[in-house]
């Protein structure tokens, strides 16, 4: 039986353990309280020659998927949704992907790398976008997701949103990045390994399991609809991080039906409402926690989305250490971001 | 035998691995030419009323370490570096270390959190102060990393400095921090794993093999004095990253010899430097990479330092995959850190 009691009422000088990463966040209010002599000005924007705006398709490679209405010819400017491969790609699709073992080892630069433009709407935010807009880019991630995983030569395909400056988006008009890579990366190893050991121990999904502790514990929770949650992780590694997750064992967003896809695009729109209405301009990142491509993981990996806000700067002791310092802890996101629901609707 | 060819005239899109911990990076020069619409605006300082300024040592808890000439009582304002615990501390020294494991497992916040203030000098950057400065800077460390280990509830201590804001900097006033847990952070876990198994294969310490073999290449190495080496590793995960690693099997900060201390003040110096000529009021962090406290890992750990600027955001791909993408390939960072010595002296 889970105990919903332990982890109430305690002091608020914490060290919390990831339960599947086994990653350590210290939970420290007492750094939210310190000075700063450093103001955050205003950054500029220049949306002169967005090559992402509606009549500058020549400013990008050709388009590999986009949604019409009227006239489908590709490339012209009548689209709602549009992929195309990034201009400046960390990685390109060549023939072969070569391992080179010498004291050193690297692979050579094999891999995808699509940016999806959410909108023609330069100022657009999820925020402020409609609930069939963003279930059409929920569509679009969908199938590139698919179709880029269907390569037996990628092992991994990240989905990633990087909102503002400070997220590390390089252009302000709304996108999504899509990167497949030859490779497992570290971080979705361990995730790998901790469900997997949680599953072999208790014959549970870990994240159902903290769903159902998570509705019963009824601390971090934000908001629910139809198929899925919102939440603050027990062990936030950042400050005012949150979590979407599916309520049913989906393992696989590229299994999301049409009525999951709608369900997350209601409550992806809500979550970011809920943080525009607390924080002006916040940056943030929204990535898609997915499964390696070789493994068969259905069992105990669950599907879920992490949105990251980035309200500090990762600083030397998380990049040395891989631990984090967060000065708020995730109760008091979760009862923050539950008392802004009135303002959102 | 190692082989010092494999590893040049490739081309520049790699994803090159850690020896150590097995980390990726994508080292990617196409990424360096996107097109930017946010514009980085310089921040404002405040620099009234300094709690680490001289003169203002009432504003600090009260010292635990301080250099002085002449007047020795403690907490007087003649000091040349001084050593306080943190006012807003992650971490508090509390009787017990208290494991509590419910669903989810939490430590109890014990562990130490001290501030060690450079110089009474509030504009100084390790560039700008003298060999004899930095020197003491060193030794007030590795006094207090000594003392702090000392303590059998503390596993690990991390020795950072953050400098700028976007390196996490709340105060401009320069200064390092110490942080002690009572925990092995995962990445350190990562990398005695990965130093180990290095040495049980081959019977060498992975970091003299590394030194050997970037002194064979010398593609990498920017600079070395009597003690130490500075250079840009392999898979740097940052741009611009370098480390400074002590030639001789060094294990532990703490054993640091007076020469090596006066060693590394020079090789620091030097290396702060010659990132000055570059950049304009670079933010970035110096982070101590030290051994595990209770562990027995004196034949594979291999003290070092590593240099870590802001020049990038972490973003979406490195956050949940914890894997990089870096622009500049180390051989060109080596080549630009060599090519600036002339201006350095």
């Amino acid at each position: 039986m889970l105990d919903f009691t332990t982890d109430r009422g305690r002091s608020m000088s914490e060290i919390r353990k990831d339960i599947v990463t086994g990653v350590w966040t210290i939970i420290a209010v007492e750094r939210g309280k310190r000075p700063h002599d450093f103001e955050k000005q205003s950054i500029k924007k220049n949306s002169e020659g967005c090559p992402f705006c509606a009549g500058n398709e020549n400013q990008t490679p050709p388009e590999v998927l986009a949604y019409r209405t009227g006239q489908q010819e590709p490339n012209n400017s009548k689209w709602k949704v549009r992929v195309v491969p990034n201009k400046y790609s960390a990685l390109k699709e060549q023939n072969a992907v070569e391992t080179i073992k010498g004291f050193y080892e690297t692979i050579t630069g094999y891999g995808v790398h699509e940016v999806l433009i959410d909108t023609t709407d330069h100022e657009a935010t999820i925020g402020k976008m409609s609930y069939e807009q963003l279930e059409l880019v929920l569509r679009a991630l969908k199938e590139r997701y698919k179709d880029i995983s269907s390569d037996d030569k990628i092992k991994y395909v990240q989905i990633f949103k990087n909102q503002g400056a400070e997220a590390g988006a390089s252009l302000q008009h709304p996108h999504w990045q899509i990167i497949g890579v030859p490779l497992m990366p570290e971080n979705q190893k361990q995730i790998i390994k901790g469900s997997k050991k949680y599953f072999q121990e208790h014959s549970r999904c870990v994240y159902c399991e903290m769903l159902r502790y998570e509705r019963n514990a009824k601390v971090r929770i934000i908001y629910e609809n139809k198929y899925f949650t919102l939440f603050a992780p027990y062990a936030s590694r950042f400050c005012y991080e949150t979590w979407i997750m599916p309520k049913q064992h989906l393992y696989d967003f590229s299994r999301l039906k049409d009525e999951h896809l709608k369900s997350l695009a209601q409550i992806l729109k809500e979550s970011i409402q809920r943080y525009e209405k607390v924080f002006d301009q916040l940056a943030y990142n929204i990535c898609f926690m997915s499964p390696p491509l070789e493994v068969n993981v259905e069992k105990y990996f669950h599907w879920h989305i992490q949105i990251i806000p980035r309200l500090g700067n990762l600083a030397g002791f998380e990049l040395s250490t891989g631990s984090y310092i967060n000065p708020t802890p995730p109760e008091m996101v979760a009862e923050t971001l539950q008392k802004v629901a009135k303002k959102v609707r």
